[in-house]
């Protein structure tokens, strides 16, 4: 197990970049580096055989969560501890349980499987939707999520948060071209609108190799990506309604695509 | 139409009234008062015909957006103006709009109907949830949430947000005991649980006059709520995720819920 070393200046280059790897997603990328803050997400990493290129805690972490630490200290390349207020300079939340880890960015295992049920993320803008559909992708063994790059970062600090660590277990596929990506893999897409003549996703019959494309917030799909599916479906919905949290409307899909397996 | 007032100190007592209805529950409760930050919401307020106590807006958005403000004008008490400096002291994002309504809390129309179907959120913690949840329930044509007093207020500005605006008119009924609520109402209720050998939610024949019962992010639904129910159900999940995201729960089990219909 490696000493821990004590950070005891602002000044430390230490927390100037994990500063930067919390807020820059260019940065992550640069350095291959993500963030996990807090016990939870730490130790589901862990449990994941996922290794540690630093460990950062607090004083009073490594006291009252001192077996975890240690345990996660024998996989850590090198171990830093500084003080409370040092950590809050280097934390992602409001109130910092001290522990973070600096692990490289996993790879993604194997392909796409023509066996498999994904799910396409076109534009997805909201992290917190991210790491939601991320969870409920893991939860009803949807077998992947590919993902647009011009979406926001899986290994943002609050994509992962709200996945509850899925986002390290479900393969994400980062796609330049969604679209060019569906077909070089020979998936069949249903693209989910929000148009009253589409057809209901209650009529679908689906099948493995099957994948959902869900778009922007705001703008929804692309027509680019419109055009190239199979089938454009949609959620019946009533009300005043507008749309659907893109969370929601995932759910649903997914529900739908993979409850017949 | 009233004429707008200056106001010009940060010590002006509105000012403290409106940071006040933004950060307190209680205040909020104490002045039967809600605030409604933005032009998309309080226009959606507006189109719903609920009027306006207060209008508080800065000079560069009367200026930009003229012609909704001098709508809203219309239906206010009164009406105020600042500058953007001072705004900022009273709004709740991080780049506000400028527009900013108070408005008394709307009472419930209506009654819970035996040809209802509904969903009870007992002990939801989350706002973003509760307006995750809300957004979904009108979409799908659900006639109300049933919320245990000791969940997230409804009117908080990030309730409101994130419901954009639809906790606002699908009927809310808050209540202390949720259990007794169901039962004189005669509802059949379906407590959804994390638990392999409850039934699946699939096996479900769902009627008018039933409601679904969700529980608390981080502990689920009370023994008595679990007890109290008709039928206790589940959402077979795969894989390691311990359990769905409250909204995507919720909106599964919606959509189950009401798709025969």
């Amino acid at each position: 197990m490696p000493e821990f070393i004590e950070i005891s200046s602002k000044d430390n280059p230490l927390i100037k970049f994990v500063r930067l790897l919390q807020s820059s997603a260019k940065h992550r990328k640069e350095h291959n580096l993500f963030v996990l803050e807090g016990l939870r997400i730490c130790d589901d990493v862990y449990q994941n055989n996922i290794r540690f290129d630093k460990l950062i805690v607090t004083k009073s972490a490594a006291k009252k969560h001192y077996e975890d630490i240690n345990r996660f200290a024998t996989v850590s390349q090198s171990c830093f501890i500084l003080s409370d207020d040092l950590f809050k300079k280097i934390s992602d939340t409001s109130s910092p349980q001290g522990i973070i880890a600096v692990a490289k960015i996993p790879e993604i295992n194997g392909n796409i499987s023509s066996s498999g049920r994904y799910i396409a993320l076109e534009n997805l803008a909201d992290p917190s939707n991210l790491g939601a559909i991320a969870r409920t992708a893991e939860a009803l063994g949807v077998s992947g999520i590919i993902l647009s790059a011009d979406s926001c970062d899986p290994y943002a600090p609050k994509s992962l948060r709200s996945s509850m660590g899925t986002l390290l277990r479900v393969p994400v596929y980062i796609v330049d071209d969604i679209v060019e990506f569906i077909n070089k893999n020979n998936l069949r897409a249903f693209a989910c609108v929000v148009d009253k003549d589409a057809s209901s996703i209650t009529t679908q019959e689906f099948r493995d190799g099957d994948v959902l494309l869900i778009g922007n917030e705001a703008n929804g799909l692309s027509s680019d990506a419109k055009q190239a599916a199979y089938c454009n479906i949609t959620i019946k919905m009533q009300g005043k309604a507008e749309s659907l949290n893109a969370a929601a409307a995932a759910a649903i899909a997914m529900w739908e695509m993979v409850k017949e397996r």
